[in-house]
């Protein structure tokens, strides 16, 4: 996106903390993938598979493992851990603009806000009352912040981002556009046929280097708060009930939907379009693949699945029709098995 | 969220309309859980299996049935549905503020738009020619008001709301951040292998009493409306395609999807990340369990369900390999039990 | 929705280059379905099961095969391929209203900003520094154009739409509400239990003609660009993940997601809330149907599905219980038939 800055490959190295073979000298100013790269490049091997795009890069540098140095016609830096010290790299070459601190003309401040002098808040952009910003926190364009939110150091609302009233946002916080955080649950009770709204009074609140992807909603508690814990990251299209708890480095890719009261526990990966029922516990470490469908709770670590991967068509309406009659098929089959045993 | 505002259990009482047990003149001004209330709280129990929460409450009072009166410390309120006097309970200790009339400075609205003097048009918030906004509405900040859009008394459009021209909302109508009412519905012709947009001339109607949930998205009709009845409550990251009809009292849960003229009758629940197919009838009184895929129409009142709960992946598996085989299983099981017969 | 602006069928069937049988001055304004039809309404007869309703209808005009036409009323379009051209005219009465160009006070345009003068600008919207906006571009309210954007000519951002930095966008695209084009995809490498986020620097690519639904989220590239080729067309709130690329003329239904790096060919259809996971290779014309899971790739044209249909909840219970024995069930079958056959 923004064109890198310049580095040498020795402020690189000893920035990141890696070994360099090579001229130091040499500048990188932007990654790419080996098959493009360009002089001015870093790029990285992740995967020994790629060798023969390595031996034949024309990048400027090399980001690989020890073993994959001998194959590399340019200066390499050389670490275990190659997709994570290109992660670093990456952000060294491409970072963030720093952060100006200020208020655009156009947004929208109420006098009672507590914005940090080091703090920008972007054009068209709601501050509402008691709203509290920290140091260095990037307001982008088109956000709302409600009443009584308070965001902590160098967060990034990265545009169009909405904080109902109340949601409590930690430090390094990065919210994508069209996220919405702290909408009122969905809770209703019954009267007759009609259904009558139960307030919501509980907060949102997101620990430190908690990431919320796009058009992502994340409701606020019934009364006790719904509460993502530091270091998750969660995905696009992801919607997140009132009163769920996420834990610690737990990661949920896009389109999965969680129900109202469900924990998850620290370190677990939620893949894309998992559904879960409400007030469920999922331990830590637990792993559940795509789609799967999570009607009990799961306190045990481990990989679960659901759900029937995609096949012709024709053969698919066979195997439901006979899914809808296993049970009988099933008792066919015992019925089989005491004839035979009789004779 | 907001502080609540004190009120005397024996003003409480009457409001609500059930008998007060204990001191009417104790004051409370908010809702807590039973474990966390201070003598200020207003807590219920909904669920007896609770009662050892109660027995130990601080609550100032409790709203509970009669049987479970006697095991509270504290005065209480006493009914048939603790949990829907509850939520009234809670209104009533956390209103939403009370619409001011006016228009923000930095709102744009159009000359020929009629506004009735006591809505509330919000900061950075659009409405387009023609729309009419009724008494007591309250529009968010943010939000578009279409061309031709008319909402209805004391509606809450809560924040970025987005109303494509002509919707017409009802009287006391909620609508959450980022939901998205009246796109053009995805219908196209074919021109050889090019798709060709089918213009789409209806509208969407909400009736009385509609709830829309966050980043939801209803689409307009093709040549009629598209139509939720009043009283429907629809979650977030709903899409519902043009010419649906969603029944009074029927309600969504989060991450489900209607595709287009699929009709939905009274008094339904779907739950989470349900799918249903186009041109369906749904009768009156269906419930759908999560994740149900509805692939045909389904007229008469009952439960009904789908998918695979998920299980250990190695588990998973195995099964899903047999599941492939379902239909030749079906047949070797037919000639063992012939075979069988024929001995 | 905006009053249609009339026409004589004798100009109209000269646009649209098909045959008038009946009287070339009647004039027509909108567009109606046979049975709501006025005599000002053109309508058109898609499938011949309506048959009865074309006998009784009382549009002005009815478009039509060659077979229907002495079953109507009114005067007759004929063509082979009435829905294509009933789309064309329904443009036709029902054209988007002229692009006037200017910016309306209220935008916040930044002055590098390039934006041809036959482009309007909405109320509310941002331009970001160095963005490109082409002729006849219509961007409508609360839209978002990020840096170095580039927007070709004539298409629509309806409004509220998020185009993230150096979003390229083609001609004649369409953009509907809530669209978030361009953030930056889910990568992330590991330092221990903490996840490190991976810049993502690549682009997104929208080619001519493609549309976008509201609230879908695309992502944009981690090194290389997420491509939609031309004539794609996109429903609501979609996933599409980093790096992705969408064939020709592929149209995906609402709710679906697809992860990152895969790979989708030309004349695809996509059904509502189908999962893809990530890598794969699915060809042209590979059709999937609802809430298909899609684990590996499809090079090969053809139809495909998984998912089992709702049914009663009572016999899924039993199905599912079944489905988990599965494979214990097949293993019992063979020692059956292999005891049959010692026998």
């Amino acid at each position: 996106m923004t064109a890198g800055s310049a580095i040498t490959l020795g402020a690189l190295a000893a920035d990141l903390g890696v070994e360099l073979r090579g001229d130091g000298a040499v500048a990188v100013t932007r990654v790419a993938v080996l098959t493009q790269a360009e002089p001015d490049c870093l790029s990285f091997l992740g995967d020994r598979r790629y060798r023969s795009a390595l031996e034949r890069t024309r990048a400027g540098a090399v980001i690989l493992a020890p073993g994959d140095a001998q194959h590399c016609p340019a200066p390499v830096l050389v670490t275990e851990n190659p997709y994570l010290v290109f992660a670093r790299a990456a952000r060294r070459l491409h970072p963030y603009p720093p952060v100006v601190g200020g208020v655009h003309p156009s947004a929208v401040v109420d006098d009672s806000a507590r914005i940090d002098p080091g703090a920008w808040i972007g054009p068209l952009t709601v501050v509402e009352a008691e709203a509290e910003v920290g140091p260095g926190v990037f307001v982008g364009p088109g956000c709302i912040v409600g009443a009584g939110c308070v965001i902590g150091a160098e967060s990034r609302l990265v545009a169009r981002v909405t904080l109902c009233e109340g949601v409590q946002v930690g430090r390094r916080v990065l919210l994508h556009p069209g996220c919405v955080i702290g909408r009122e649950g969905f809770g209703f009770a019954k009267d007759g046929e009609r259904w009558v709204r139960i307030p919501q009074i509980g907060r949102v609140r997101l620990g430190d280097d908690v990431e919320i992807g796009a058009n992502t909603t994340v409701d606020r508690g019934a009364i006790d708060d719904t509460v993502i814990a530091a270091g998750a990251k969660i995905d696009n299209l992801i919607q997140i009930g009132h009163n769920c708890e996420i834990g610690e480095n737990t990661a949920m890719a896009a389109c999965s939907g969680i129900s109202g009261s469900t924990r998850i526990g620290r370190n677990c990966t939620i893949a894309g379009a998992v559904g879960m029922a409400g007030h469920l516990e999922i331990g830590d470490g637990v792993h559940f693949t795509g789609m799967a469908m999570v009607t009990r709770s799961f306190p045990e670590p481990g990989v679960y699945s659901s759900g029937i991967p995609a096949m012709p068509s024709a053969e698919w309406r066979r195997a439901v029709a006979r899914f809808r009659q296993l049970d009988e098929l099933a008792r066919r089959l015992k019925h089989v098995e005491d004839e035979l045993k009789a004779k």
